[in-house]
């Protein structure tokens, strides 16, 4: 059979220049967020069908790569699907494909993380500050900058109930953004509950919370008026929405984008206007965890109330929050507050808080600013000509030996023909200091 | 539906202790084979499903995890694939599940980094040292430390056909394990063109020589008469098995283990005994390697020939290598040439030459031997008491902020009711100093 060259469709070979940068990105992540304590932990890339299909992961759970059953457990399931097979044409009739498999390559590491914890538990510390990173895989539609292989990197808290979690999180993402020269970024910060009090202030039925979210979370393309036009559109009482657009428009001074100067100012107002909608303590915590992240924030960033902001994962319970970047149209990453997800797997709920970043996104944009990844070290060639006797081999090899033991990179190859040539190749390599060696010569 | 618990079966949650020693093994392993000039390279866990099944994989090809086709492509497959289910109840009759599938999970590294060259080779310098660590997936029956994703950690150098490649492997290979405190191990080195030769000499006929070879790879457990009884049994001619044995029996002083004292005498001894078999040039080469390296090492272990030296895949075409341990019985790595693997996906023969170490084995040793990661830092733990006012709380994470830069571990969790406990938890670890936050006090 033919051997294909191309990797699978949707997924990439990452070449040595961004590899460089990724390796650079995952040791700084690594050594940044160790300061703030956390640990690392690692999960199967398989998981589960059954939890993988859990209804935890929305929209994902479409694009999951299935893995074929193996042995005798496939053929009796091609058996028992083979029942299922339509015996006429009758198209409504589709073989239940789904008794194929008993695993999946995981879509996210959220899942993972809950099923990783409720199975651990008494071997790990309360409350537990996990990093995770690696590869998830989603069968998306193939397309420029996105792959159906992509490296995720999560910090969760699990067991902490006070905002004191949301803070380090934000902390620790925002840090580490500064680490890697990340300039004048934004993270804009809500709350579900903010977003569920707003709703009801407005006379929206809680049954339609989640779709007139979908409407608002378009804010940022379609503006206030937009959002007014769709939900109106919707068949919403219209005077819900004119309320529910007078909160937004109040809140950003009517600049319909949910820009705002005065962050605290907006949580206040906010807060006032929704009385008894929401409980104090909500939009206080709110205050705190911008307050104590502007206070103590190691990167040049800002921290922005957005009441429009939404999230799309429902687990979310409490603060969500995300990361923007002028450079980048969109989100570079987010997380929030999900008390609920774990106590799905050990039947008691564990309060969890965790924070993503887009490390795809993060590398390419690293890639497209040229970035240096500092202290790459001298970079050093020997050209030994071919043939060279086995005592002077030994001497060759000793020399690198030491040089190697003071972190300098040697690469020794055989010289070639065309030397000129090959020096031009390894110069664009960056190495600077060729050494040769001769069969004929002393060294 | 009821969530899981557990990994799927044969995988496993990796817990932070053990975590903690594998970012310490996977940066030194950078950090060393960067110093000898190797950059990384990463491909997709996913790969075709006609590459893994190509024979390159030997008996690794029927333990691969097959991922499922998705949309109209698997009901078209489903349906075609239900043609060849068997009507009657004739059992030598099995469907063809194989068109079910279009892609698996990889089972080594060596397969998708010759894709991975010949896809790139434009774009990679030439020789290429590629260094690749990445998990891999076999569907093996589950036993005791072994699993069914593990990670492998391979260097390989493509486009060298000069022994500098096998030199430049094994200094690597062996100074990283010098740095991770292993002693006294050996690498024991053959050449798949020695194993044929002595097999030819010895008057076997080619078509015998792999299951010869099998039969020789049990030296170490059924020893030199245990191979000799095998032969025999398996009726190989006399003459040929007396012939082979004495080889054997003459290069290790008839201590019938493959043991010898010298190893260059060894060699030497096997070159003379051969004559025409073998082309002096390869013993040569084994010679220039073993000095080198000796010569030049970093770390205490020797060098040893070792004629009994089969490896198992029957992809390598010159010299092949592998690590002993003696706190392991078997091996904890090895490579060796293959230079005919790239030609199969290019057309064109592409010198290569691989050493892979046992990553999963490697850290189970440095659990067992208790392996303290140096330089952990000091580790601090901020306590605050709960309901602390924005201001404080602002002030805490600027003080913790300021010990961060420093690169100190400071965990801030909140005061529990049972603080003596909280304490010897997080002592054991491994905090050593608490910083006590209360919120009527100044700080």
């Amino acid at each position: 059979m033919a051997m294909k060259k191309k990797p699978v469709t949707g997924m990439k070979d990452i070449l040595p220049r961004e590899m460089e940068i990724r390796d650079y990105a995952i040791g700084l992540i690594k050594e940044t967020y160790k300061t703030f304590g956390f640990t690392s932990v690692e999960t199967p890339a398989v998981e589960h069908i059954e939890n993988l299909s859990s209804n935890q992961g929305g929209e994902n759970e479409k694009l999951i790569f299935k893995i074929l059953k193996r042995g005798d457990k496939l053929l009796s399931a091609v058996g028992k699907m083979a029942e299922t097979v339509p015996e006429s044409a009758d198209a409504e009739k589709v073989p239940d494909t789904s008794i194929l498999t008993d695993s999946g390559l995981r879509y996210d590491l959220t899942l993972p993380l809950s099923r990783y914890y409720s199975n651990n538990a008494n071997d790990l510390p309360s409350p537990f500050k996990a990093l995770q990173m690696g590869n998830v895989w989603r069968a998306d539609r193939p397309q420029r900058g996105r792959f159906r292989q992509f490296m995720q990197c999560d910090i969760d808290i699990l067991g902490e109930q006070d905002i004191v979690a949301e803070i380090e999180l934000i902390l620790a993402t925002t840090t580490l953004l500064g680490r890697l020269d990340f300039k004048n970024f934004t993270i804009r910060i809500n709350d579900r509950r903010i977003l569920k009090a707003m709703a009801a202030y407005s006379g929206f039925a809680e049954e339609s919370y989640d779709d007139v979210f979908i409407t608002l979370d378009k804010m940022d393309k379609i503006g206030l008026e937009g959002v007014k036009e769709e939900l109106l559109g919707a068949g919403y009482p219209a005077e819900s929405v004119e309320k529910y657009i007078e909160l937004f428009s109040a809140v950003t001074g009517g600049a319909g984008d949910g820009e705002t100067n005065d962050t605290l100012a907006a949580l206040k107002l906010i807060s006032e206007k929704l009385g008894d909608f929401l409980d104090s303590g909500i939009s206080d915590n709110l205050e705190t965890i911008i307050s104590s992240v502007e206070g103590a924030k190691a990167a040049d960033f800002r921290m922005k109330f957005d009441p429009t902001l939404v999230r799309g994962m429902s687990y979310y319970t409490g603060p969500i929050f995300e990361i923007s970047m002028d450079e980048y149209g969109g989100s570079v990453g987010g997380g929030g507050r999900y008390d609920e997800m774990i106590g799905k797997f050990t039947g008691q709920a564990t309060p969890a808080v965790g924070f993503s970043i887009g490390f795809e996104r993060i590398v390419m944009l690293l890639l497209e600013n040229d970035f240096k990844v500092p202290g790459a070290g001298e970079k050093k060639a020997y050209l030994v000509e071919k043939g060279m006797p086995s005592e002077k081999m030994q001497k060759i090899m000793k020399l690198a030996a030491d040089e190697r033991k003071e972190g300098r990179i040697v690469n020794i190859s055989i010289m070639k023909k065309n030397k000129k040539f090959q020096k031009e190749k390894m110069q664009q390599e960056g190495y600077t200091e060729f050494v040769e060696f001769f069969t004929d010569r002393d060294f």
